[in-house]
């Protein structure tokens, strides 16, 4: 059973212990939080019991810790991990906080409602990353002001969402907080479709002698996350398919736009100027902090999906009703 | 008339003091060269003066001592205004040794052909840049360690291929040569293409509520040439529409080949692995010295073209025939 604890003590088992995992488990430490994990392979392990992490390769004994513990569990595994992962937590730690860390929230959300854990499931995605993956390039400042999304569903509890708000500033990432279906919009237009045009890029300019010897900055951006491992951007692209596909049509209808002016007023004005002015708004989109809401009063959860939608962000913790802390 | 001089002092005569003419300015007076310029505007003009560089908005002036020193005239104004500056050289210093440093270098060619100014000209292109332009973006360190392509047509002068070779240096540039029409196929791949993603994918984000709340590495990378301004995107992808057009048409065909496996088999794979493996290759790519060419020998032009588009550059200067350096 979960014993109840101030809530900014609560331990953190981690489940996957790769980029992601693994860099939150050491800045959790950092933090001062209790913090042990569990990771598939044994290297993993060894590699975070080296570096003074509590890692195990025993997902039962990890999940039976948890449970005991009333520790805040986080999936940190990639998508097709998660069905198993999610009946090992209904068989040894149902009633555990849980979050996620995955890069899609809909599709996380329908099999932990499958697996009969929604009542105590707060959805989460830290937006950070490099192209590498693995304990090794793991990094306790991965997260140092970035966003960290948190799901604002209709049915969330608001205990298990302070929880993973806690959790995400000790790690001093800011929480946006938005609707598990808006996030995989934006997600799919920020993050999953960057990853095909960087894809498409590098493939074209491949096919070109001469390309590479002249590559510079604007190649080098524009396909850095290319270099990202091939099936981590499958997992998240393939996951949040539906969404992708909607504004992969777009880009390509803008692109097939472009290349009907370009041959035939010799014009690439209309995408130029467009796509500036929308860099621009992005340069001058300002993040106000969210100060006024209470998680837990009444239409907390509405008026922070709102507050998120707006650009708004959680930089140091909301009070929370009924807190004890 | 020029006067014969030593190569490495020939003083150096930039018309245009944007971000490209204006950082070559302080870089090659960094270096020791002799430097004077002309710009359009008296803004960018008085400040280069304030600066305590050597500029004027009097061009024929500016031209007329670079007949009288002998100087290098370097032509970095935009594509646009190059034919009206082209027959101020032709007037007042067609003897002067030419080049340029514009991102395409076919049309460039063309004109300077029809100018009458071609057996002393040879083109050039410095593979670097920022977002921001004018002369206060510009740095003296905009060069250093960036591919400097000089061109290697069929019938380029060996002595003023010289004089371009030791300016690229003197800025801390490296040297890649290539043929004009090689340079532009690459060109579009590698620069004018990742521009029109980048706009594509800044306009496709702004379409979507909260998609800029939560961007982060991949969007920002993937946009940020979307930053650049306007008519300097248009000028660079419109002067080389030809290859872009073949570039453009290649990764609509890549997008919508991916869009058709995500939408009937929920895979991105192909894209995915393709890119991931065309980048791999570009990490790997390597850039061996090109140390045996003696420009001026014969077959020099062809051997440096083959030497370039295998990844070799030139970091030290190499030998010239007949130099009296």
């Amino acid at each position: 059973m979960c014993q109840p604890r101030p809530v900014t003590d609560t331990p953190v088992c981690v489940l996957g212990l790769g980029l992601i995992g693994g860099s939150l488990m050491r800045a959790a430490a950092a933090a001062g939080r209790e913090v042990f994990g569990y990771n598939r392979s044994v290297d993993g392990v060894k590699a975070a019991q080296f570096d003074g992490y509590d890692a195990t390769t025993a997902i039962d004994a990890a999940l039976s810790r948890a449970a005991d513990s009333g520790a805040l569990i986080v999936l940190a595994v990639p998508m097709p991990a998660l069905g198993s992962m999610l009946s090992h937590v209904r068989a040894h730690a149902p009633d555990c906080p849980l979050t996620d860390v995955i890069s899609v929230k809909g599709p996380v959300l329908a099999q932990v409602e499958a697996a009969g854990l929604r009542p105590r499931f707060v959805g989460g995605h830290p937006m950070t990353g490099t192209a590498h993956s693995g304990w090794a390039a793991g990094d306790e400042h991965l997260f140092a002001d970035t966003p960290w999304v948190i799901s604002v569903d209709d049915d969330v509890d608001a205990g298990v969402w302070a929880e993973v708000m806690h959790l995400a500033l000790a790690c001093r990432a800011f929480v946006v907080p938005a609707r598990s279906d808006e996030h995989d919009a934006a997600a799919a237009a920020i993050s999953h479709l960057p990853h095909l045009l960087a894809e498409a890029l590098a493939v074209t300019a491949g096919d070109v002698p001469l390309a590479y010897a002249l590559a510079a900055g604007s190649f080098r951006d524009g396909t850095r996350v290319a270099g990202s491992a091939p099936d981590l951007v499958r997992a998240m692209c393939e996951a949040n398919s539906e969404q992708l596909l909607t504004r992969l049509d777009r880009s390509i209808e803008l692109l097939t736009q472009a290349r009907t002016n370009l041959a035939e007023h010799t014009s690439v004005a209309d995408l130029v100027e467009a796509g500036h002015a929308a860099r621009i708004r992005y340069d001058s989109f300002s993040r106000p902090d969210i100060l006024t809401v209470t998680v837990g009063a009444p239409q907390w959860r509405e008026e922070l999906a709102a507050a998120g939608r707006a650009g708004g962000v959680i930089r140091s913790a909301l009070p929370v009703r009924g807190s004890r802390g």
